[in-house]
């Protein structure tokens, strides 16, 4: 059984807000810069005709200890304690994000999106196009804390 | 800059299907279960409220070498020749799968799913909570390719 796997990032983000927030995050413009000693610009070919991408990446430099059992999502208390992999809080097993984004351009080895919840300097672990596909397929039902947390979040 | 990252599996695929395909994954029934020396049945507490869970993994065992530049699809040359960050096969950098699936039952440790395109023993990154909030926002747009490659999958 694989009992560890080694990430190389394939490149960084590069983005106006450099510390975590919680809300807001459609604010912030963001680019992703393809490690251009290992990428060139084919590996980013065709993805302009798909109107967005999911980015996942690592939520590097965070200070606060994995959570590996249950906890209120954000502190809150007025929300049920859920388990961490019934939440999406960065202090989670392997810190590993991933988000949907726009895509906005693409220019040679950058792709610039909106609507990326990372901060500057974040390593990028991979890219991938939404296909309609690999959406939820049947209706997707989540708790009332859910839609509440994601008010402001965009 | 970071520029490794150790992931440790959170858990294993237990699944029907023991070699990679292409099609009909909705098939084959599969259960995530938790790495038990690491976690308790509060790490999945509250999943149940959610209909669909993404899952992270890793495409272990694959043969073949990973693509950094472009190629066509499933090497379908009727299709074009897209970057391996427009298209989601397994063959690419990291190596890493995200799959949205149908929550059938949480017990204990064990997470029954429907619809996960991982094979048995696939190593399990995270499981996340999909939540309205972060599914696409706006129109989905995707080249017909992108459409023909899904037909048979599920």
């Amino acid at each position: 059984m694989v009992d560890q796997i080694l990430i190389k990032p394939v490149g960084y983000v590069r983005a106006g807000r450099t510390e975590p927030q919680d809300d807001a995050w459609d604010a912030v413009p963001s680019r992703i810069e393809l490690d251009a000693a290992r990428f060139g610009p084919e590996a980013l070919a065709g993805l302009a005709g798909f109107s967005h991408v999911e980015v996942l990446f690592h939520f590097h430099g965070a200070s606060e200890p994995v959570e590996t059992g249950a906890r209120h999502p954000r502190g809150n208390t007025a929300w049920p304690k859920v388990g961490i992999f019934a939440q999406r809080g960065k202090d989670r097993p392997n810190r590993v994000g991933a988000t949907i984004c726009r895509v906005l351009s693409v220019h040679g080895t950058t792709l610039e999106v909106a609507g990326l919840d990372a901060i500057d300097g974040t390593p990028v672990i991979d890219i991938k196009p939404v296909m309609r596909g690999f959406l939820p397929r049947g209706e997707v039902r989540e708790p009332d804390w859910a839609g509440e947390l994601m008010r402001q979040y965009w």
